[in-house]
């Protein structure tokens, strides 16, 4: 029997009656013949209003005690819809993380997911029962507290299960019809992508995509989980994120498909970048610096570093990092100053990050070329550079995100109305 | 070293300041050189405010996921008050009642303590942690579903943990001073009862005396665990229930002390009176209208079955019962009036019943003579009575229950500035 892990997010289930219409699109599939395990976020600002109540009580919550109280949400929309379910005539069970055998690591609030053991789960789906399973939580292997996972937490448990209980697929209902080329509010010609690669998607993922989280992507690719990404509010197929040769190449007649170069154009507006002006040109200088960021716990994404200005024997040092590490980068870095005896910082927030992604780059030589001459002719000056085998970035100034971004799904022929750039042959 | 278990109530942690008060409350016991162990409720209104939701979406919710959504509640105000004391700088760990090894009977919505198995509980108390289990809920043992225990619940969970874990005492904090000799908005010379036996305890509470709930009682009476029931609001000493032969009989100086034969006055209107008028006066006809009733789940109070009326060869049986299960019972009486064939039903819920309890008058006749003679001078009229070794309880009309109540009070000397009427030997 075709076994599928449905999870809905708390927009999906913001109160009864979001709740009632899940239970009815969770039943039709059912009733469609398949197995049916269902993933759940916590209801609508459930979460945002326990984290007050903590906040209430202490400035800084405990984290294991923040994760005890957090995890309640997704108890309550997962027992809810349970019982939605069962006014429907249908047996589903409600569990925890904790009894879904989600065991995790003991980070509370930035857990990982080491192993799920679904005995539970398989047995309640093999009694043809409908199985809910509160998303964002799991049971630290070594205490036994609970923990949640860290963002994107709840898609991660969904194709987590899809993969421990054999799921055929996993589908991740959202706001939004699926994966686009462009964000459609930016490129109003942004149409959706149907199939996409684990490799594009994470690249997708890392630079700017909200849909899926980069940990849920990666966890599918590296358990080969199908994820079909789709609407709550319409019956439209999504898209499906998939195994690079289960991509369809050719059409239903087998005439081979056309395969764009690239397979869409995101942005991230959530980076700063910082300057450190004039570090000392000496072996090991770069490596203190970024070692203090990372003891930190700050996550940097670019990276450059001019060259030396030969008079003085000293060089500049750019990255880009979260916004929100802003404060917290910029004050570990004062303090290693009189170490490192660097003489300037400088911090800009008013940048944004333009990324090209598709498979069909690796065969294709002048993709840069083709987006650096599309930038220019959109008058976007490029900041910084970076590239991966199957990604450009580039960071511009903030103003010139949009232009950046519909320049560059024009040139590469991704517009819908637009002329197709042809290419047979590998990838997409 | 001392170690306690201290319950604190869903008014003692209505919202974070009162919860942040109750942390140091339970600070203070620990810094005293105790160890600690706290059962909490659900903040304020939460359980009704979860209820609520559940009936939005499903008019009779599924009792296993009604068990899954209500737990939440609790375990949110543990989460929250572990986090109060991690700030006051004490360590301080959550725990679910499946966490802290409440195994329960299966019955969704009212499941019995089976065992405790409080490994994890003790573990942190050796360690020096301040212990906060979620009261009111249990894991089944079969089935390892989550469930809620019966009313009066996470007083009995306190009680139960403390046998457990061998505290020396447990404490139930709540909102009146403990027990008194009658209701103080009654009797306003009623007083506070220093001590009180488990077995008049649960005749008070079975009395419809509010303060502690029957069941918490019984497991108390069972494990011999002391309890202290006071003021969450005060520091004052409350009410000891302890076993009769640990209850002071001489006070600090060794002097006898006066022992009232009766402990207090309970008063009770939650009860309506069902009359069967005319049921056929057969053998086994009683017991069959009672296995009818009892096979829905109601729990009767007193019977009264009066003399047959020789003319007829018929008999009248009244009984009385919570007025909440007044309807089903006159439903399910309705439905077995062809098969027995008595003659009509009457329903009242206009009654009150009046206890005395006290096991003094184990020793002491002429008890009965006095309670019905201050009731005759009082202008109350009795409709039922029934008796146990320590409690004389009389239905009156519901306008008379002050009336009886203050009259009772009165003539066995418990109004606190009245004369004492004074018994040296057995009991209080």
């Amino acid at each position: 029997m075709t076994r599928v892990v449905q999870k809905f997010g708390g927009s999906s289930v913001a109160d009864a009656d979001s709740i009632k219409r899940v239970a009815k699109r969770v039943l039709a599939t059912k009733q469609s013949g398949k197995d049916v395990c269902v993933v759940i976020s916590a209801m609508g600002d459930t979460t945002d209003e326990l984290m007050d109540l903590a906040l209430q009580v202490s400035p800084i919550p405990k984290p294991r005690e923040l994760d005890m109280l957090l995890t309640t949400g997704e108890r309550q929309s997962a027992a809810l819809l349970a019982m939605a379910l069962a006014d429907l005539g249908v047996e589903a069970r409600s569990y925890t993380g904790s009894q879904a055998g989600v065991i995790t690591t003991g980070k509370h609030g930035d857990a990982r997911i080491i192993d799920i053991t679904p005995g539970r789960v398989t047995t309640a789906l093999d009694e043809g029962s409908i199985v809910i399973v509160a998303g964002f939580q799991g049971v630290a292997q070594d205490t036994k507290d609970i923990t949640t996972l860290g963002r994107g937490a709840s898609d991660t448990t969904a194709v987590a299960l899809a993969a421990a209980v054999g799921a055929d697929y996993c589908e991740i209902y959202t706001d939004v019809d699926g994966i686009f080329t462009a964000d459609p509010r930016i490129v109003s010609a942004a149409s959706q992508v149907p199939e996409i690669s684990y490799e594009e998607m994470m690249e997708m993922a890392a630079s700017g995509a909200k849909v899926l989280h980069l940990r849920c992507v990666e966890y599918a690719r590296r358990e080969n989980v199908q994820v079909h990404v789709r609407s709550s509010f319409s019956d439209r197929p999504g898209t499906w994120v998939k195994d690079l040769k289960d991509i369809a190449t050719t059409d239903k007649d087998g005439n081979p498909m056309e395969q764009a170069i690239i397979s869409g154009v995101a942005h991230d507006r959530g980076e700063a970048k910082i300057t450190i002006v004039g570090v000392p040109d000496k072996v090991g200088e770069a490596a203190r610096i970024f070692d203090a960021i990372a003891a930190s716990g700050i996550n940097i994404d670019m990276i450059v570093q001019n060259q030396s200005r030969v008079s003085t024997s000293r060089t500049d040092i750019s990255f880009t990092l979260p916004k929100t590490e802003g404060r917290n980068a910029m004050q570990k870095l004062n303090e290693i100053q009189p170490e490192v005896g660097f003489e300037e910082l400088l911090f800009d927030d008013q940048i944004g990050k333009v990324s090209i992604v598709g498979v069909g780059m690796k065969s294709h030589p002048g993709v840069t070329a083709r987006f650096f001459r599309a930038l220019a002719d959109a008058e976007v000056n490029l900041d910084m550079i970076s590239t991966s085998e199957i990604r450009i970035s580039v960071v511009v100034d903030a103003e010139a995100v949009d232009r950046a971004v519909r320049a560059a799904h024009t040139a590469f022929g991704l517009d819908a109305e637009g002329e197709a750039v042809v290419y047979a042959g590998t990838g997409r």
